[in-house]
């Protein structure tokens, strides 16, 4: 049975009154780490750095500064008494050769949108933000390269790529304050993925500036280019270690002229399998999203944000996206596809957008499932990836361990990508929660041969689980390369990579 | 006009005896290159490589070694005395350790198909072939990801992936002797990329030896993993120089159950720019190639192959080859495309295919192009990354250029991709040719923020010439890459990097 029913309760601003209230009594757990051999920063920096970029450029009330200092989901907070914020690659090259020959900490920012506390400061480091580096370079419809500055943010990104009739390969939750350069910087992935491919493939050139100031110019805009190690490749995904991004060129694919949502009921996760089997063999061309929600997940949206899901009560919900060039392939190939699943009692229940406004309700609901948990309270959030076979165990594994202890153990994500986000929730931060989650979730992961880290990155937080995911070799071969690109250790150090016992 | 004719003329064994004949005389340029720091090869050595790999994986009889020292195009010929075929990654890691501690010079060679000069020894380096390496690990048809030794042969790695309805992500005219540990070294391109990306990003695992032989496991088979630096992008690409694959996990795509390719002819290169524009936008999720060849190009297919176009003479022939999962979506898109391409007039012919075998002889052409140029004599080959709009501005220069000197100029390519193949032909090799020839290539293309090796590499022969793409600091940034993971240079000497001066 296909339906479009839709409900919803409680207003924006109830809910807004709620997350106010809970986040003012987020806890931040404490992170013991030693202040490393830098400089302390003196007056003379502050002056150099004025006349560098300008006072407005520079900011040093504790005010100004404080936002800066905290990461969005409150566990990180640094505390740093200086924010840089250059509107140009010269303005950053001036600054890190200043900082480099004094050794002086820094820490690079976009949109602070990171769960992993890679972007905000652990002591005094100097916060470098992007934020003021927001100029479109060039955007070319014919072979949809767009060029531009980091400090650009996703979504206007995406606004100017729809107007020559592209979409960026990239989309995910915090693309109204995210920025492109920190989106390099994390490899970040999100829900287009599996269409468009990794930003390792769709960042066709970067501009990154070294430890010491240097410019390296590798912003280019081909899809093809062997000429020479592809340099690029080293700082994305490196969370800011090893150099600071200022300009991206981007392959933009061309923009679906037609998209079909369906929202779909299981209710086992075997039938959640042979789904997404039969979707990856049916509709490989259109597959632009396979999302799972587990049942934990879609009450939670209900309960703490009052929408509703669109069909009743199941195990496992399935949003699938098909994104195409021909309304009437797209949605012929959807509800046969969907047909066939309900057929097979693969899927029990499920509705087919039948407008843009259904589909982006539909989207709505794996869209807010992130935001609703905060509403419980504390938020225990781990991003792994694990082969399909195992996708959901971890959930299962993770709610006999923290029993009553917790007041939610939910799993979701994009499932097409072998990419689980599990939470779990409590009232208040709980270190008895916490002990029954960690390192059991890390250890468990490494041994289906997952990551402790499918797309948040490493950051402060998950840097003692390192070991778990990479051997020995390749921690040593992290250092040796961080050496030989900041043998000061500047840029955004005590993150990504384990001290050495 | 639709038509659907196609003509041959000469058989397989008068077009192999021309080659033979042609081939017998073909010359090589000398390259100038002054022998490193490495030890000699000594006896005990031998004993050594006999007693970690048996006396079968060691070739030392000049007849065994001959072929290992020249590559395809017989531009290169190095000296090397000894061959070694290991099985396992274990063996590889023994023999690299013995040659690290002894500086002996190591030259890794997969297929020997590459065209740069970067699998072959310059002079009395070993050479450490992975054609014994040819196990397929695992194959998972749910996840698509596919696990194997580096000397697999790309067309066999097809064959296994089509039983379990896979793709390669990876398709060239080598692919009947290429292996994919040089594929991923190489970080070759091909004929698919456009719909499937590049090998950063399908690579989703690799197993490396470093120089000293430390084994780096990175053979992950996750679609996201972002557990601290993406270590094994590294590799890909860097043709040998940083360390020699041993293993691959690749991300298959689902098989096409649907293909359609039509050959279509163009008057003129604006024509060719609309049907591209028109075939991005209109059939983005089907297009999985998209080739342009000149009339030069197909009439050398005639001229030395017998093989016929199907259609009449025309400035610019292009094949579009569809991929999808349905067979009527698909037909029905090709046909729409193709006739509302020829009512805007940018195409004045053109056939589709009617049949498996019709799709086959048209790949044909396309796939003949090269081989063909080959039984003009000497070939000096050019492949470039250029903006579209001045794509096929070098073929008319270099012809301007070449004048009388050429038996042909021609230009063929992954015009999908930016990538353009520029060959120039003539009886025999001349140093006269070439001069009219190299540098204005590479520094015209440079001019256009184009690539001067978009899918070749830059080996032995494109050396010179990297400094006309990579600004001196991206050249010191890949010495010191190189010196930290090979600080005795024993890997693949001579190539990519130029010598400091």
């Amino acid at each position: 049975m296909l339906r479009g029913t839709w409900h919803s309760a409680g207003t924006a601003a109830s809910v807004v009154r709620r997350l106010v209230r809970l986040l003012s009594s987020a806890h931040t757990p404490r992170v013991s780490e030693k202040r490393g051999p830098y400089a302390q920063l003196e007056d003379f920096d502050l002056s150099m750095f004025e006349r560098l970029l300008g006072t407005s450029a520079v900011l040093t009330d504790p005010n100004d500064v404080e936002p800066y200092n905290e990461d969005w989901l409150r566990t990180c907070k640094g505390s740093s008494q200086l924010v840089l914020l250059p509107r140009s690659t010269e303005e950053v090259s001036a600054v890190l050769s200043h900082c480099h020959a004094r050794r002086l900490a820094v820490c690079p920012q976009g949109g602070n949108t990171g769960l992993v506390g890679g972007s905000v400061p652990v002591f005094d480091e100097i916060v470098l933000s992007t934020s003021r580096m927001r100029e479109l370079s060039a955007l070319d419809s014919l072979s949809g390269t767009l060029v531009c500055q980091a400090g650009c943010v996703l979504e206007s990104l995406e606004e100017w790529a729809s107007q020559e009739g592209l979409t960026l390969p990239l989309d995910l939750g915090a693309k109204g304050s995210c920025q492109i350069g920190g989106n390099v910087a994390t490899n970040a992935g999100g829900l287009r993925l599996l269409r468009y491919g990794s930003l390792h493939d769709n960042v066709l050139g970067l501009e990154v500036v070294l430890a010491d100031g240097t410019v390296l110019d590798s912003l280019r805009t081909l899809r093809k280019d062997n000429a020479g190690y592809d340099l690029k490749q080293l700082f994305i995904g490196s969370e800011g270690t090893l150099g600071l991004v200022t300009q991206v060129a981007l392959q933009c694919a061309p923009r679906p002229k037609a998209l079909g949502v369906a929202f779909l009921g299981c209710r086992q996760f075997e039938d959640v399998l042979a789904t997404f089997r039969a979707a990856r063999a049916a509709l490989p061309e259109f597959l632009s999203s396979f999302e799972l929600m587990d049942l934990e997940s879609v009450r939670c949206v209900w309960e703490n944000m009052g929408l509703r899901s669109p069909i009743g009560e199941h195990a496992f919900y399935i949003l699938v996206e098909l994104a195409g060039s021909d309304e009437s392939n797209l949605e012929g190939s959807l509800l046969k596809f969907v047909e066939e699943a309900m057929k097979q009692q693969w899927v029990s229940d499920g509705t087919i957008a039948q407008s843009a406004t259904h589909m982006k309700e539909l989207w709505q609901i794996r869209e807010m499932v992130a935001e609703s948990l905060r509403l419980d309270g504390y938020v225990y959030k781990y991003d792994i990836s694990v082969p399909l076979c195992s996708y959901m165990k971890a959930v299962e594994l993770v709610r006999e361990r923290v029993g009553d202890g917790a007041t939610r153990v939910c799993g979701f994500g994009h499932m097409g990508d072998s990419n689980l986000h599990l939470n779990v929730t409590s009232p208040t931060y709980s270190a008895a929660v916490l002990a029954r989650i960690e390192p059991f979730i890390y250890e468990w992961t490494a041994q289906q041969k997952g990551s402790i880290s499918a797309e948040h990155g490493i950051g402060l937080l998950k840097k003692k689980f390192l070991h778990l995911n990479k051997s020995a070799a390749a921690v040593q071969l992290m250092r040796s390369i961080k050496q030989c690109l900041d043998p000061r250790g500047i840029l955004n150090p005590y993150k990504v990579i384990p001290e050495e016992l």
